[in-house]
């Protein structure tokens, strides 16, 4: 087998920073050393096949992003990442994880959604991916079926309290649902919106002749996303079950979290990074040449951007650093705006929702980090090993440790990247939603299982180096 | 210098736990190692001097206990562990940190009373110490020589809203310590209880004839800890200082730090062992032969213990669970009954306040482990990785990783340890507030910078192998 | 026209008590004097027809129930009170006024179901009635009939949370509802239980063999009225609904509507005197000879009666004080044992849902005054001036004032009144839910529009003296 | 003696409003009539002395300001307006009883402040008076004539948390004199700032240079508003007193309040006009010709103008609506321009503290009702009948009612009054701190114990006609 070490760097973990070296051997980080790379008298540096000079950054465990949709069917078309292109642009970006999301919906079949989802990935991806199961139709079938995913390696479901006719479930299946969760340890992630609430509102504004992108943020009002998620930590104080809610984008969201977890229940949530630099007035002005005010549509996601004067930006970056919310995925699903989000001109509810953002994750944090609103070891922690104890791939993945896996990151605070501009990105897009974003830092070298797929601007990797991982259970509960 | 290769351990840091080997290389860790000592060919178990065989133990970060009171003068007595008894007694119990208080009082200069603190610790410590800075009289010349302290290695400072005429700071005197705390970024740590109505409450008890240990506790209500944790939490809001409240023990105190962080105060807290596991109920109850009801006077402590019925221990419980509390340390101010305590028969204001428990904090937590309180991981994090990174010790100590301190103990699960009997533990006290404790684990082994000063059950120290650490800013601030 | 003193009473009112007398001419109160009856020279004791003697008294205004549910059709039976009964039995309780509660359900046309309630209450009532129109099925049609309501004299309609497939409304269609409600000023008035989840809940419990009436109030866990009562807030404060929750019985539900009315929304509740005074732990123990242990189905009603160990009750009290909660109600629903209540035998989901108190409100509420829960003058704004004003009656009703109608009741402070032995009880009930509640008090007069109704014990009142009362939109809004 | 009717109004009490006449004899009001003035065949109006025409205007209860400073001695000078001349202002503002503060201090016998307050009043008032007792040195003999001031008609005392070496008393001595309120009923009111902590500020802005009057308000920062009234809440939680905060302006502090009153809590507070009306921002921007930057000075009072940027005043409002906060005072401290407010030219901190609204709230309340942000019956619960209850006096003052002081209020919605120009008010100062404010209504006549003290804008009242009330126990506590 191959051995590497990266030399020179610190090592940064969620609890702080030591200057080491890394020594890997084949897939695997097999130690961590005092820099200098002399043990008992052997000089590694000399020995190892390779070493990698991460003098002056920053070596992390690589990015594990918890939350994509790749290939996902929505509203007529789908997400316009393969796991080919969405894995190669995740790559590039200093993630070498992600979850996916294996969707069942109504009369099917959680085995045979799951199997589809297999298939989509298999032989495809850059880095290593696992599944969490979504599932759109809570039935006897289902409810038997879900014990049985832990032995697949998903040790997660994500109900929607949003989508009626598509994903939804009401109250007594997701409470069905999360009596499975109490009894298997399964953790129950939400989209935690009042879709029906929310379509009525909708269809008032498209009767009023509302009808542009910025009106899909005024349908999905703050209180149905409070609402909702409320709900749902209800339901998880009755039953027991733990609770997950994704993309947190209102401040009343966040504090019926911390109202949660001040009592002592397992209520986690995270935020994406749209929720924290974009805002619903962005989308208010946003205009182009080519689409005019419909440009908006780019910005078109669910839970929708917030407003900012209403200061909703702000306390997602509070809730960050207070651990209020515990992570950062992207819930990257990708739309082109021709013949995707375009569908939806004239009619803000048929605009596919979703941004994509695999690939920049790690370097809009790390801006975080920058600007003085997170520390370093905070954007580890919630770029990477948080997401693994929560999912249960710590030790594998989220830390740089013997024994884990060497998904490493070698990131430099002295780079710079222009993100955002569509032409250089690397997800199958013909938009940026993150177009001229500047971060003073940069992702140098990417190594997945110990090999080195992306390094100084050269990608290395190819479709099907990346493996499916079993997951098991949450190592976040408390 | 010695080698020595911790091998077939379970290595559990706060975020998780991992199979691996530590390689110690004098006093320092140079590696962690993939389990099983061959690296590059080497067969590291056979390079090295010593091997420790961890098989089926825990290998953990040596404890930090970052409150104590060693030689404290308090109510015309002395606290009766020296730092050589009192480090002894910590090492046995697998702390191989402790960080006690320098004491400054009204008209005394800083440099004077930290100099004190030196004279009595150098050269007697069986383990690495470091100070804080108490801070009893706040005037020109305090704050002037505050900043200084830093390049002396002492970063935090405590001020008491309790004991006026002793160590009272009044709310003036706060706002002008906390404003150097902002400017220079040293700690505030605060003892938060109300002492002028405290004093009035136990002046109208003896008054009423209520001079039992217990009417401590009546006196010392919890409504007047709850207030002085807000004010203080209003002056650190106000000046931007950080703020850590020591020995919180009213469920209402932990709800305004939670309160404080859930707005993204710096707002930290610890609870005491005595806390989670004693209660007012208990002392009510207290009696033996030799004491009679004067029995409780062993357990006066302040902040006092509080009442089973109210639900205050099983809060600090859930706070630990939830970081709403980020520590657990002693408050170890040991007093023999005989000739200590008893100066206040007849009359509770006059029991020396303070419990011994400096060599059972790391067994005690880690029962609440055993008992599902709380994860492996948390009680690595509450008892040393906190500790240092609140004190400004990460890297040195806390941590298991390359080029910190080889502060290390090896924690048998399987083993068992009955704590409290006074004739069997090695703190400098004629009885145990713990007597009758029994644990489900053990401290086998402890190695501090290197040396093993405690294994079977023998110990290997001796005064003066511990040494002064400075300590850095915070490493915890958000 | 008839006149009547009543002279030489106490004149209470929500804000205070003053020596008065008050004069009735035909059916109105024409003034309130000084006491004495000298007026100008004149006598008017002498003057008058009839003088009230009501020395050492406390004259109010008459009782308004503002929750009853006189013949409701439910659980395939019929509430056993037809509005004769119920208004007489009301009448010798000291309540003058009772609004009722119409039925729409889905597919029933708003005007018939209003036209067959006073199809059953006309000519028959003791007292005067006024109705709420409940909507079952919220569909186009019931929303365009809901304003003209307003001009029948019905200003506030119920939705259901619960009942799935006969009153229930999901989430959508409250939102429409709420939407007429902020768009007319009617008041929305919400049963706020989650019926889908509670149900299943339900199932399961009956499905494991736990089929006593207990269940019930295991199934309709408080978690689910927490839960929905603050779905119900949030929908209110996104459409700007004013919100009145009925029958509250638990404490985090109270917590919610504080929280709503610190923030400044409309949103009130009430409760009834089975949450002040009856627990769970009661049902658990219920047993008797006829019955055994289905004895316990004399207390379904839902919500549900609660916890005393969790403290539901003293929350109760408590929120009565703060006005958090702003009137006490009576949900008076009654079902005998046999052939009603007893349909439910082995299957507690199918006992009738309800308890009669429509006599003993305001005795069992002075019984608080009694007990210092309640001042006297809170006892006359929760039973009579706040329901007035709440439901649009203040004026007319609810207020010893000028142009009111003489709905006045002489209460007895120093009389007595052993409350709930059923042979003794006026309500059409087989059974009391009240049986052995002793009251240190009693009503020894009513009059309703000017007529002395009850007296001394006797009943002077008649069929079809009460009259169709068309209220305004609610005067307590903020 | 003489009769009054005032005919054809709408009388408004704090509930409600209905059309009658309001009969008066001598002092007294001895009914309250169904409008049309004819009662068993007697008209009133051709019977009665004098007939006040009341059409098409409200007939509401005089206005009491619980919080006024006549002739308060104050850094250096005294209040600018005698009893004489603060009385008749209140007068020609449709205020008709005032409760003013008698003065102890540290050092003096509370009797003789008492006396000496006699002393100015006697003799001198147009309107009814009583008393607050300020305790400005707790001290052993202070405690001991409390309890006697109930017999005086004083069952209030004010404790300050502000003005070391003035009026404040340190946290023993607010617990001694709450232990006082708690055993004999009396009500603890507190102005609730941190002085020693704001003293320490205003010391430091001064040194900075920063002596403007804007620096007032910079100093008495919200946090230690907010702080003083948590800590008050918890004095007043151990000991069991009621709490009444004076002149609350920071949102924060009614959120201590509102969360009091959650859990059941005795705790009150006032606002006052100038804490609803008038901004930190007004202060920032103020200046004259005359007085330059230094016109800022009309507006230092204590607590400060909060920034409406913050949304200070908004929060009052709606505190006032919600009751978290329960009534509306002046505090009136009136001083001049000229020598006196000049003081503080170079130094905010000797300019005496206070701002003069006594003629002003009643006509500034009610422009709340014209903007919607109150009812018309909280006005009058606010100004009025909440303050008589508070304090004491509900039977006598505060109610139209028979048997209560005729202290009566016609008020035209019609009419219009411009405020604050100096020259047209009646107090006496050189300025107004209210110049330019409209009000859409007017006071028209005011009745003093039956006289006609003040109609159609002219004078009619006499100093000495104003009598000292003695006031019972709160009739406000729960």
């Amino acid at each position: 087998m191959t051995t590497t070490l990266i030399a020179g760097g610190i090592v940064v973990s969620a609890t702080g920073r030591v200057p080491a070296d890394v020594l890997v051997d084949g897939e695997r980080i097999v130690a961590v050393l005092a820099p200098g790379s002399v043990l008992l008298g052997s000089d590694l540096a000399a020995s190892v096949d390779t070493v990698l000079d991460a003098t002056g950054k920053y070596v992390i465990p690589g990015g594990i992003d918890a939350h994509t949709h790749m290939e996902l069917p929505f509203g007529g078309t789908a997400a316009s990442d393969t796991f080919e292109t969405g894995t190669r642009a995740a790559a590039w970006g200093g993630t070498t994880t992600i979850i996916d999301f294996a969707v069942q919906r109504t009369g099917e079949r959680i085995q045979d959604g799951l199997a589809e989802w297999h298939r989509k990935a298999a032989g495809t991806c850059a880095i290593d991916y696992g599944f969490h199961q979504i599932i759109g139709g809570v039935d006897q079938d289902a409810l038997a079926a879900m014990p049985g995913l832990i032995d697949e390696g998903i040790t997660s479901f994500k109900l929607f309290m949003a989508y009626p006719g598509v994903f939804y479930s009401d109250d007594a299946q997701i409470l069905k649902a999360m009596q499975v969760s109490r009894d298997t340890g399964m953790l129950t992630m939400m989209h935690a919106e009042n879709g029906p609430v929310i379509d009525v509102l909708a269809e008032q504004l498209y009767a009023e002749g509302k009808t542009d992108p910025y009106f899909h943020g005024i349908a999905r009002a703050w209180q149905m996303e409070e609402e909702a998620t409320h709900r749902a930590i209800m339901l998880a104080n009755l039953t027991g079950a733990p609770l997950y809610v994704v993309h947190v984008s209102a401040k009343q969201a966040v504090e019926q979290l911390a109202w949660a977890r001040d009592r002592g229940q397992n209520a986690f949530g995270e935020t994406c990074p749209q929720y924290l630099y974009l805002s619903l007035e962005d989308q208010l002005g946003a205009s182009s040449e080519q689409w005019g005010r419909f440009e908006g549509a780019k910005w078109v996601c669910s839970t929708p951007l917030r407003s900012r004067a209403e200061g909703h930006q702000d306390s997602m970056w509070q809730a960050l650093r207070t651990n209020d919310l515990q992570m950062v995925s992207t819930d990257h699903c990708p739309f082109c705006m021709k013949d995707q989000k375009e569908l939806g001109r004239g009619d803000f509810r048929k605009i596919p929702n979703g941004i994509g953002s695999v690939e920049h994750r790690m370097d809009l944090m790390y801006q975080g980090v920058v600007t003085g609103e997170l520390t370093l070891e905070r954007w580890v922690e919630l770029t990477s090993t948080t997401p693994a104890r929560m999912f249960g791939l710590y030790g594998q993945k989220g830390v740089i440790a013997p024994g884990a896996d060497a998904d490493i990151v070698i990131y430099d605070p002295n780079g710079h990247t222009s993100i955002g501009v569509h032409e250089s990105h690397h997800m199958n897009m013909d938009h940026s939603a993150w177009e001229g974003f500047e971060i003073d830092g940069h992702v140098d070298t990417v190594l997945s299982r110990g090999r080195v797929i992306v390094d100084g601007g050269v990608y290395h990797g190819s479709a099907g180096h990346g493996r499916y991982v079993k997951r098991a259970l949450s190592q976040y509960l408390i």
